[in-house]
């Protein structure tokens, strides 16, 4: 295991030469969180679909349960259990616009991810960095437990366990646990922990902080252990279903799937679930006794459980939804906790929007009326209060507004079309609004999907580490 | 599956272009061989090593259930369930001999199949072609239901069901089915179905010709249907153990396995199988109710079940043992049959060669002594006399003889003193003769392998062909 041992090493060198500024070590957290022989495990899957280009290459790297998808290259990283979904790169001779600046894209985008540990975390979408369109880089840098790298290309930059770097690219940053950042380019700068940031350049500022206390109760993440807390509890719990559906190569879908639908047969489905029309169900999802409505969809590590989704909803990576009922168009955010009571469903309404890393953890009857805006942390049904806001009222809202540990600056109808355009945005990526023969998305080109699975040298010196592998059309 | 169906076109077309000669046409046996849709089901697999050199490279071709280990090149070809085991390839620096020309190798050897349709093959050993040291090359060739090629490179050559190409270079031949060859180097010949044939250049020459009616009985092959016959059919009643087999990415193994020994978990054991010391099961053996004793092999498509093996016996490729007792070191030959009754099981004595191709399959008590050599087709007990010779007998023969179907001539000593060492070296080869730090062989060497899990397109025009795929350390 001695050249896993070196890669590891190796990487907590680089990422620490780019963090020497805030002194920062990220060796502890990361040499403790998944030991070694962990690593050892679990294979690698790499997805062959006539949809999407096929260009896949990797060295020098442990692979450990991750799931590829479109072009990746992938250099000198541990990649455990992560999901690196390149279906949403672009493409070449397609224009990218950064403000004032137009470029035309010469080649096929790629997820280039080198010198790095991922650890649990999605990464998607596609760059965002205006200066390498064409570029999806992710080097010098690690992501714990469950964190979601969505749009944010980044160099020399650590993610704590749950955080979320959304459409931004990310320069020699820390991400303290439960951070979510949506600020187009950051440089050197460090995000605490439960801080949720959204910052549209020139249009609007969106801040909440978590308390302490509840980031204590729901995600822990120190150095030397491994992250704790109720959000791992809850998923450790339901790790033996995931067992299952890894053991064999091949698996038929557990119930019925319509034909305009797809579920990954690495997702985890169980009785009674209902699945409409238009609906992606991605790996690593685990649905249970629920109804997934025409358009829906369950992004990677997402649960839906004992709930129903009327239509439309998007249930972003990593949210968890359980004892509720959705309305149409009700939006559930990354790594969102959405619980209501076992005998009283949590009701949201339609298009309510329930912003990423929002927690609510109810046992009394709670309901949530439709056209919200929801952010922070309810725990009872008086806390709605101040933690959410009409979609309406804030687009009166030119300026600024507080409530509760919330502030937002600037602009609120920019923020709210801002919200609005993205989701639809997203219900269109995963073909919500297929009308049978056009308007595909990935819930109608994720059918048909065969794996390569991949696996690592079984001992000697390169134990854990996986042979050099191309894969090309 | 348009490119799939140009694919097997194309490997027809160029393989009756080198068999024109004959006026033969491969067409009708491929074709109807492997429905095209069979060929979507199975995935490939690869094996990952540190003991032997890794790289693999395919393109445009279909791999559907096939096993590669070592360095191998796969291009335009249709390979089905077939064995292409790498690990006795030559290395880079050694001495290659042929008659009187030394050769030295400047790489390491390469399994290169180009243009060429395999079902159920073998390909093992390496390249005895003294023209080309460093490749061992199959090309414009087709090799039908469990044939073996053995150290036999080829071009534009057709191998019927259940034949075997051993240590023999190919050149525009045609091999009936059931036929066994080794003969150095051929040119554009047909050996008829059924046929046994060892020539060693100056030395000797043993022929036999299997009888018309008996393998009617166990291979019939004829264009434009599948193999029939005994064989066919004991081989797929035993197939529903193999699919469990495959159908899961890992598998601890079933039976007890010696440190010395290793047992594919692509194989099948069952209960009450012994694995003794220094044996090696090899990936598609079958084993059942059995004992293996120390230094016993069992290689690919080998069946053993209700049989006791003493130790050194070397089981080879598609042999089978049934309920048949085996002493120390007795042999059995590619594709045998050696099946006694249930209540009385044949007994074969200390060192004797059940030739390559023999059938013995008898329902009356018969009991072979040590020492024998023992050919072609045996029902009876009486019929012994006619297709066995004592090996010390056939030492004393130096110009010839000719006992029942079988014909003899040339040196004696040389035809046995041929075998022994080769018996000698397959138990080297296999690590028989392991001694706990060396004599090394595939027994300790193919512990720990890991697979990687190579699929298809799973549809469109590309739906059959595998993704470009190109394996490095």
């Amino acid at each position: 295991m001695q050249k896993l041992e070196n890669l590891l090493e190796r990487i907590i060198r680089r990422l620490n030469l780019n963090l020497r500024s805030f002194d920062f070590d990220a060796g502890p957290y990361l040499r403790e969180c998944i030991p070694l022989p962990q690593l050892l495990k679990f294979y690698g899957f790499y997805a062959v679909s006539a949809h999407h280009p096929i260009h896949f290459h990797f060295s020098n790297s442990n692979l450990a349960g991750s799931y590829f998808l479109g072009k990746c290259r992938v250099e000198n990283a541990i990649l455990y259990k992560s999901d690196i979904r390149g279906d949403e790169l672009k493409c070449k001779g397609d224009a990218f616009q950064h403000r004032n600046f137009k470029l035309t894209l010469d080649q096929d985008e790629l997820i280039w991810i080198a010198d790095s540990f991922l650890i649990k975390t999605l990464v998607h979408n596609r760059s965002h960095d205006p200066e390498n369109p064409e570029i999806y880089h992710i080097r010098n840098s690690a992501a714990c437990h469950y964190a979601n790298i969505h749009g944010a290309p980044m160099e020399g930059s650590f993610l704590g366990a749950f955080s979320t770097a959304d459409l931004t690219a990310l320069h020699g940053c820390v991400l303290g646990s439960y951070a979510y950042v949506q600020a187009g380019e950051l440089w050197h700068q460090k995000i605490e922990p439960g801080q949720v940031w959204i910052n549209h350049y020139n249009n609007f500022d969106f801040k909440y902080q978590f308390p302490e206390a509840v980031l204590e109760r729901y995600v822990q993440f120190t150095a030397g252990n491994p992250p704790r807390g109720l959000f791992m509890d809850f998923i450790e719990s339901r790790k033996p279903d995931f067992r299952k559906v890894f053991d064999v190569v091949n698996l038929d879908p557990s119930t019925s799937v319509p034909e305009s639908s797809s579920a990954s047969r690495y997702a985890v489905i169980k009785p009674e679930t209902h699945i409409g029309e238009n609906v992606l169900v991605a790996q690593r999802a685990y649905i249970e006794n629920s109804a997934l409505g025409n358009g829906t969809n369950a992004q990677e590590n997402c649960f839906i459980i004992n709930s129903k989704l009327a239509g439309n909803n998007v249930t972003a990576h990593g949210a968890k939804i359980i004892n509720a009922v959705l309305e149409e168009k009700a939006f559930v955010g990354f790594n969102s906790l959405v619980r209501g009571a076992p005998d009283t469903p949590l009701a949201i309404g339609r298009g309510t929007v329930i912003m990423p890393h929002t927690i609510i953890d109810v046992e009394a009857p709670l309901s949530i009326p439709a056209g919200q805006l929801v952010w922070g942390y309810i725990s009872t049904p008086d806390e709605l209060a101040t933690h959410s806001l009409a979609l309406q009222d804030l687009e009166k809202t030119t300026s600024g507004l507080n409530i509760g540990r919330m502030e937002f600056r600037g602009s609120g109808p920019r923020f709210v079309a801002s919200f609005r355009n993205r989701i639809e945005h997203i219900l269109e990526a995963n073909g919500a609004y297929f009308d049978g023969t056009g308007r595909r998305g990935h819930g109608q080109k994720s059918q048909n999907v065969s794996y390569n699975i991949i696996q690592a040298y079984p001992f000697g010196p390169r134990q854990g580490i996986y042979p050099t592998i191309d894969i090309q059309p």
